[in-house]
């Protein structure tokens, strides 16, 4: 078959590997039948995550049809319409059994296109597929669904569930690419008086208006000034983090109020500096997290049942065998003005 | 009247001043009859805290009796036993109606002896006395009502409420001075598996055990090696910072386990490095706070039943006009093996 | 002045009766601008309601202006427009610390037209003024912030939010009168996928649509039937209790599914059957409560904003001399449509 | 082999059975060294539980060794000594992705000794192996691992946590049997001020002090006003019920607070009346539940700290054969004052 090979720091290739097989009696084989990019694809390229071995196949979003299945899967049959979902759960460790299959210590977590071989291929293994795979239901779109392989769970768990997003609130959220953008979206969940985009480029704030966002502030502009003067004065309740780097995250601890939440969600390589000598005193409560996944089944019925609209993070549309192209437009997106792609079967 | 007073940096004087008035209809006037020294006074007087201004009385611990009530306080009366608790709170503003006194935006917050004069004199004005001032039963002595002023309210709400320590947790508290040893003991009312001292004295870790710690950790002797060993390479659910440097802050985010809490309770001069490369995946939450005191009324109930015994912190006693010396003993506590002292009405 | 007196059941009159004094210096005497009729004041006008006492002014809901304060009131001046809470709270026990205005144990709760003078008059005498009385922005009207002294903050506190109606949530709403449509309309604050609406008349039902119902269930057409069909046997997440009757009350909790909350906001004058013999094994919550009041002050920035629409719950406009012609409106709500009505200043 | 089996209303036998084969490749046979008997296991040989039809085996508590396991069982292996907690999990469903087992929604719940054969037999079959079975650590003996397939984490669960326990709270608990013990022990875990138990029978009260009770009073010596004396007249912040008649039932809200917690566990065969005339008002949170075992693995590793004691529960021992005779003891606590017994492989 043909797979995203990762060559090592800035070498990728579609190329022919060999097909998977069944590992472990819990895992399946599921032929992909819509698979996407994520940001952390590019980090991996630049070698930004030393864990990724060259030689690895890329990608942890997919929506495919199970073809095989190990003896010990119970819950998922060949034939099924599945989302492939970025985070493996072995089901039965201290962490999955609170729902936090995202730090799974029994070999789960997020492997594929990582530790494993990864969704950007014609055929992906994934382990412990009764609790890493989700039946989708008919009304849910291939495209749809494929947004709640990792970035709308993740908006939501970690970005507004984590940072207590409540009615009346205000909401910055520092970043308006798709991670930004889905944490507009699922912050509107909540009733938020106000959610205040911030981004660098102006393009990235027009899709956040289109997401939801009621303010949008220029990052080069003074939004901490802005967002005091909305706020007379005290800050945000909730900052949402989705960007990844130092200058970002200081920014939210900046902006948020005593007694608020900054929820970091962006992927980060460097360390930042916390200004423990203003902050020890603000009742400021920061939290971190890669996505658990709790929310899926719930996105899911949200998506089915119309309360989420997703299709519309998909700009470009592409069919499997361009991958190398797909990643040029989604890797140079502010000139494509790319927010997610979505590649499908040939 | 006889009061402690902030020279500048370096420079203190134990000396004559006038006595209070009331100046809102709110205040109260309080004798003083049991003050003690905070290590926040130290920081203070090395002008590390530059609001407060030269000439203004130190102190934000007290207990006494009440001498003088404006007229709108409805709550206190003229001779009553009281606390001074470290916090004021209007009672009214948006904080203060959720309980986060700490947090007043009408005035109040940590005031005494930080932007109004303070408790280390003969007498004291207390604002907003209704909410700020707790009567005392009688079957609390004024040395163990003292200790509620300030280090185990903000020990316990800070750090084991903000930390949320659960049954069979394994908490480590960095940092055995009063406000350590303060979450030492009250992490014990949530029974967890072990709590886990770590600090640079020997002396300090000795006091660690007396107040309850399982296990002793010298800070320069590997004690991530040593909590990763007790917890299967795990790390810590809850991890308390109650020193205030950059160094024991990070020691702090490397012992938490994935999903675990750091509750800072250390009053910092100067930034952290906050390791997201690391912790962006690891499902942390950091907090931290200033007391908000609505632990107080419990804590004070919890001491008139004996359910906790706070007396022990008291090291060394004196009279008020003994003051200066007392700073001496409570500043050298490395040699005088000081943890909280306390000065009672001559 | 004139105010609508209880004459003992079945009787009231609006008659002459001395202006109020100022009793207490925390009291504040409110011109009554806006006031609004509750079917707890009929339940009182049949006598079910023992503590009210005959020749007791009714009425707990109000929007004025201050004209009088007690010198130990500071937070509210004399010329504020001010909403009236249907709760008075004293804002330093032990419930009132937390919030809890409706369980004050020093004098407060809920007793304006029940233990004291209520609001149904030309003026009103308000105890604890500053934790009581809400000074109104400009941006509301009287007509809006009328519906905040009771059922807004009443249905949002006692019915969504001790029901903890979450995204994607089935929540079932027994009884459209003004308590359920305002459930109903709060409801939405958090993006349930369905609020199913229930009720015998097929008029409240065309109300609960116009608020916000997905679907509309006639009592008497076997609503736990078509709530599990909705449900796939599971029944509702949430069930709010908004009549106030036995067979309402047994009702919700055959339609909560396991695990779910059923919220009682209904007053009930006689016992309910609890069929613990199916309900033991459910893993059910069930609460029941005055409201509080803590919402109040984001449920008011909500209608600034727009956020909230309140004014749609008047259905009939009156002056306040025409007092007992509302009450007959009020009061005949079958036949006159009468949801909410409101009486303005002459 | 030899097993307890129901022989309809009134009868029972231990006798020959054939013994248990794999079904479903998730299922592991289990061999049971040590069993005890439950007070549902009576209430069923009432006729009580209709769903339980006459042949089947009794019992849904044991430790045992694992002789057999299906393929599709990873975390269980042959020879391992573990607990077999009364609830089976499907470890997928969405009860279960939540941890509440109890109420899991694919085959699984309480169904040992209930719709399956249970464990009060040589061998037992235990589905869902993985998330229903746990491996023992050496440090804990068979007796006491095996209050931790039932009483214990009920108690725990339904008892102390619904309740949310608290420090400094009063904790009421009507009935002081097994369940009631353990709910004295776990909830002593949060430090409450005081535990009062509440039964009919002095024995019981005797034992209930063994196991921390603060205050024993009697059933029939007006404990609601002995609750109201201890409390000022609010009542008890939290109240647990572990008996299971309307009686119980109703003195429980009789003796709970405004704003507390009334906990059911006990196992209802009659519906309750419930006084909402008063509770109406009172912001009351009524829980009830069967075990959800989310926190067995917590309490199984307090046990092998030794932070948790249970084998006091086990006051009469018999070998398996013994089974009879065993029950006749157990059914007759009054006169031989058993707690819990435990029988042992031959």
């Amino acid at each position: 078959m043909k797979a995203l090979v990762d060559g090592g720091p800035g070498n990728k290739s579609w190329e022919t590997v060999a097909l998977p097989d069944l590992v472990d009696d819990r895992d399946a084989i599921v032929r992909v039948d819509a698979v996407t990019i994520c940001g952390t694809d590019l980090h991996i390229l630049k070698g930004d995550v030393p864990e990724v071995q060259p030689g690895q196949i890329l990608g942890h979003e997919a929506v495919g049809t199970v073809v095989e299945v190990g003896t010990a899967v119970s819950g998922i049959t060949v034939g099924s319409r599945v989302l492939v979902s970025c985070i493996s759960g072995c089901g039965r460790c201290r962490y999955c059994r609170k729902g936090s299959y995202g730090q799974c210590v029994n070999g789960g977590g997020w492997i594929l296109g990582h530790l494993i071989n990864g969704t950007q291929a014609e055929f992906v293994r994934v382990p412990f597929a009764d609790t890493s795979l989700y039946p989708l239901p008919d009304a849910v779109s291939d495209e749809s669904a494929l947004m709640l392989a990792d970035i709308v769970p993740t908006a939501y768990e970690v970005g507004v569930l984590n940072g207590t997003v409540s009615p009346a609130d205000t909401v910055a959220i520092v970043g308006a690419g798709p991670i930004g953008l889905a944490s507009i979206m699922t912050a509107h969940l909540f009733s938020p008086a106000r959610v205040i985009a911030i981004d660098l480029a102006p393009s990235r704030l027009e899709a956040a208006k289109h997401f939801g966002a009621d303010v949008a502030l220029l990052a080069d502009e003074d939004p901490e000034r802005a967002v005091m003067e909305l706020t007379e004065g005290l800050g945000a309740d909730v900052v949402i983090e989705a960007v990844g780097t130092p200058d970002t995250f200081e920014l939210c601890t900046r902006l948020v109020r005593p007694g608020g939440h900054v929820a970091n969600v962006g992927v980060h390589g460097k360390p930042a500096t916390l200004h423990l000598e203003t902050l020890w005193i603000k009742n400021v409560t920061i939290t971190t997290g890669l996505v658990d996944t709790y929310s899926t089944s719930t996105l899911l019925q949200m998506l089915a049942s119309g309360q989420l609209d997703t299709a519309k993070f998909i700009t470009h549309r592409f069919h499997l065998h361009e991958m190398m192209e797909a990643y040029s437009v989604f890797a140079d997106a502010s000139s494509t003005g790319a927010l997610k792609v979505a590649l499908t079967r040939d």
